[in-house]
């Protein structure tokens, strides 16, 4: 018997028809003698029609006591899903019953939208575990430590999930989804992507920093920091498919590495064009300088991304960093009316139609010019690199957003990730 | 300065149009000084769309889990409501915040689908108020002591905004609604129905019970004991009208039962199709019989509304009541596989196919003949009375349901309810 955290996408919950589907395959891990807690997001769609309600009586809700109301709002999305599938179980003769977030209860900091876990209770689950009973808790959602509703941002489900699971020490966290595991990139773009059947901590936490889809970075941070085994695998699968062979498929987020790992340089191509580019030019080059632009920009709440500082020119330099597009008119506001003036810069500069295109993999450690080839790559055919980041695992470039499909085909082809798998 | 409580309906809640309209409503009240507390339903059709959800799960949810979980997911259309209007109100730089029924915190039993509130704890909403803010509480839900999630029952938004202004002494609830008062009878069926500009409280609480559905009769029963003077009046009017107009529209229930009031013997008709007639039948008479019967239907949390047992022949008699037309089945179940054996009833037959139909009034008290002529008219229109049954200002009549607008009409002109007002 093993306790198993299962965590169900919003397209896998996106019809009663399909929390039916979820129901009986969650009843025959039950079955099958495992303690099962769920984590389901809200039915797809919905998230977005509730904030798109907030939007038409708040085009900004930058307050916070507007992102307080937006969580008040979004959270009700996995509320009405845990009882849907709670009935769903029930109506199947499962014991099962729904918890939300400030019912088990899931304690956050209280940054509105974009909260962060600081600790779960397991004590009600457990309870609830230990009388035969599935336990379905509401992703993506908290309370502060003045009972306010608190939401984890976009992908926080997933987030939820693996949290449930290291509190409780599961033996597994099982993410379904709507695709059948990680792919060397996204298939719609390469069709030759492929499946891999295992994927190292690190290189999965690169792959879902970068905007493949896949995952939720911060659910990966937990899965490494608590060492929670964590599978990605299809909810599109018949539910009935033999319990042995499902607990086999899709991609394992594995810990260790292992030699058939190394043996790729580069395990997949990442792709993000949700970002924006700003650049603060002629800032005067002296200490403190990054964190007079960047403390601010933190202080707004505004996540950064790619940081770029060049050498300087006569005394000045320029600043570059990336943020979620989302962000892309508070924070170039916040650096024409703030920064700028206090900071002496010259002027403010963007763009949000870039995207940003990396390379992964745990190989590069050990193997020199990965990063030239990627660039040779990216010259041939013809793409200009307008800013480059690199980490010991993964190198990123910035590119026009128009060059995106061609830039990942062909650094698909140029890594030999469209050469079939190894036998 | 006073402090008001205002309630929305579904109606009023309906867009985020009229959303929008209802935050400026709010807000004129709260910039004349007036301390408001809003309590708004869910926007209309979202409760039936949630339960609708759940239906297609779990056809009949009757066991306390499922509807824990029917509350799990109903209790979140009005807290998306709360959210909306909270972002609507600080959209026009009027401050204000949301609570939902557990952060209030709202107490009530743990009779899920049909919980009663026990406490209200103000302390919360009262500092907001002190800050200068709106404050939006959700209606129709609360938390038991265990922290499960519980709801009113339908209409139970008035009561938790009744509940609420007792809780906090409040000046005045006002129930804004898509009707500008109580009428005489529903001008859907009657459209010479007049407004009543006041009607007691008494009469109220019959009228509500009765089925006319301006009102929730807890609601009304909880503004009676706490003497909460109240207001039914229309969000459809223009949201800038002059409030001292607007605070003396539509009708106020009142306690004190002054002349004029005496002057009509039937103030109005109610009606109510959502039931059905059960019977048992051939039930030994001896003591103890009624409560062997509707104990176990009290037990099972199925209101019952008439009661009729006429006199025995051969020491058997019939045991006839009306339940809600949703619990019909349930209450037939039960009678047959539960009570029918332990109390050697005959039989038990039913019907959901009728009506009850009242002519409601303060003056029946002091006039005789009221009843009579009730009969009388129902008689010159050939409709059969199945039961009957009477209270010091009301008497109800069942009938079948395909009569019951030809007997409101013409019991509406026996009592010149038809005619104009006295100048």
């Amino acid at each position: 018997m093993a306790l198993i955290v299962h965590k169900y996408g919003g397209t896998s919950m996106g019809s009663t028809e399909r929390i039916r589907s979820v129901a009986q395959r969650v009843a025959k891990w039950a079955r099958a003698g495992h303690q099962i807690v769920v984590v389901p997001s809200a039915m797809s769609g919905e998230t977005n029609r509730l904030l798109g309600l907030a939007k038409e009586l708040m085009p900004q809700a930058d307050s916070a006591e507007a992102q307080r109301e937006l969580d008040m709002i979004a959270a009700t999305g996995e509320q009405v899903s845990v009882g849907l599938l709670a009935l769903a179980l029930q109506a199947q003769g499962q014991g099962a019953v729904s918890y939300t977030g400030w019912q088990v209860p899931v304690k956050t900091d209280s940054a509105y939208t974009k909260a962060r876990i600081q600790s779960i209770d397991d004590a009600r689950i457990r309870a609830d575990l230990d009388a035969g009973r599935v336990v379905i808790v509401t992703g993506f959602q908290g309370i502060d430590s003045q009972g306010h509703i608190t939401t984890l941002g976009r992908g926080g489900s997933d987030t939820s999930a693996v949290a449930v699971a290291a509190a409780m020490k599961a033996d597994e966290c099982l993410i379904y989804t709507d695709v059948d595991g990680v792919y060397t990139t996204d298939p719609r773009i390469v069709p030759e992507a492929r499946r891999l059947a295992t994927i190292s901590f690190e290189e999965m936490l690169e792959m879902a920093s970068l905007g493949s889809k896949v995952l939720q970075i911060r659910s990966v941070e937990f899965a490494g920091k608590y060492r929670v085994p964590m599978r990605v695998l299809s909810s599109f699968t018949p539910w009935d498919i033999d319990i042995a062979e499902e607990a086999r498929s899709g991609t394992l987020i594995t810990f260790e590495e292992d030699e058939k790992m190394e043996q790729a340089v580069v395990s997949g191509i990442a792709f993000n064009r949700d970002e924006a580019k700003v650049t603060v030019l002629g800032v005067p080059d002296r200490p403190g300088i990054a964190y007079s632009i960047l403390g601010a920009v933190a202080e707004a709440n505004i996540d950064v991304d790619v940081i770029i500082q060049n050498v300087s020119h006569d005394g000045k330099t320029d600043f570059s960093f990336t943020v979620h597009r989302n962000d892309y008119h508070r924070v170039l506001d916040l650096l024409n009316n703030k920064v700028a003036p206090s900071t002496g810069a010259a002027s403010v500069t963007g763009d949000p139609k870039i995207c940003k295109v990396s390379i992964v993999g745990i190989g590069m450690k050990s193997h020199v010019g990965v990063a030239a080839r990627m660039f040779r790559t990216l010259s041939e055919e013809g793409i200009n690199i307008q800013m480059i980041s690199t980490s010991e695992i993964k190198t990123s470039v910035v590119i026009d957003e128009k060059y995106m499909e061609l830039a990942v085909r062909a650094l698909h082809k140029a890594f030999d990730l469209d050469a079939p798998l190894p036998a």
